[in-house]
C-alpha cells in the first residue's frame, strides 16, 4: 500500500474500461473509484449505446458498480474525460475526496466548478485519452451530442 | 392536449412513484418526465434499497426509463423532492425546459443553483410530499443520509 498513489496507474484502469466500451460499440469513456490505499472499489464505462441507457455515463456506471457505500469522503473518482454537469454533481453530492481525469480538451465538463468548491482535481492531460475520445467524436458526432444533451 | 399543463396532475404521477417505492421498502422519492403536451415520457423512483443501486435516484431512474432521447429541451422533469447536486446536474446537462418539484423543505437540493442558471423551477410546496418524506427520514435516518452522501 502506497500512501502516494500513482495517478497513471489509476487512470490505466479507467482507460481499460473506455477501451472495453469502444470494443462493445459504445462511447469510449471509462471510470473507476479507488479508496485511499489504491484498492479498486468499482469501475465502469459509458453504456448508452450498449444498453440504450442514457443514465449510464462512465462515472455513474462506476458509482453503481461500487454498490452501496457508507461514505465517499476517502474515495477517488477517476475518469478518462472531464465529467459533465450530471457527473460533476455526483462528485459534489457524495463528497469524493478527489477527482482525477485523463483529459479535459475534448470536453471541459464541470472541472472549474468543482475546483471552485474546493474539490481537489487533477487533470493528467493524457494524449492517449484525448486521441481515443477525439477519434470517437469525429466518427460519431450524433451519438456524442446525444450523450451530452447537445442538439 | 392543454397548453397550460396542470402542475398538480404532473406531480401526482411522481407522487404515485414515490408511494410505489415506499411500498417496496425503498426511499419514497418519485419522478416523472413529460413532454410539452403533457405526455408521460418516463417515470421512476429511488431504487437504492430495492436494487442496492446508489445511482438510481428518482430523477435518474425516470431519465433511464425514458430511454434515449434526441433532445430534452422541451421536456419537464418532475420530482417529489428538490433534486440533489447529482440530479440537478442532470437537469442542467440535458437542458430540461423546466423543473417542477413537490417540495424543498426536507432537502433544498440545487434549486437556487438551477434558478441562477435560468432554469424555470416551480416548487409546489406540497404538504403531502413533505409529510411522506419527513416520515421516512424520521424512521430511516441512516438510509437517507447514505442516499445524499452525508455521514
Amino acid at each position: 500500500m502506497r500512501l502516494e498513489l500513482d495517478s497513471q496507474s489509476l487512470l490505466a484502469v479507467a482507460l481499460a474500461e473506455a477501451r472495453k466500451g469502444l470494443a462493445e460499440g459504445g462511447i469510449p469513456i471509462g471510470a473507476a473509484i479507488f479508496d485511499a490505499s489504491g484498492r479498486l472499489v468499482g469501475a465502469g464505462h459509458n453504456r448508452r449505446v450498449q444498453d440504450g441507457d442514457p443514465s449510464m455515463h462512465a462515472e455513474t456506471n462506476a458509482f453503481r458498480n461500487a454498490g452501496r457505500q457508507r461514505s465517499y469522503r476517502k474515495l477517488i473518482m477517476v475518469s478518462t474525460l472531464a465529467p459533465c454537469w450530471y457527473c460533476s454533481g455526483l462528485v459534489r453530492q457524495f463528497g469524493f475526496a478527489k477527482l482525477l481525469v485523463g483529459e479535459s480538451r475534448n470536453f471541459p465538463g464541470g472541472l472549474e466548478w468543482l475546483r471552485s468548491l474546493g474539490v481537489p482535481v487533477v487533470d493528467l492531460n493524457s494524449d492517449e485519452c484525448v486521441s481515443l475520445m477525439a477519434g470517437y467524436i469525429r466518427a460519431n458526432p450524433a451519438v456524442w451530442n446525444e450523450d451530452i444533451g447537445e442538439e
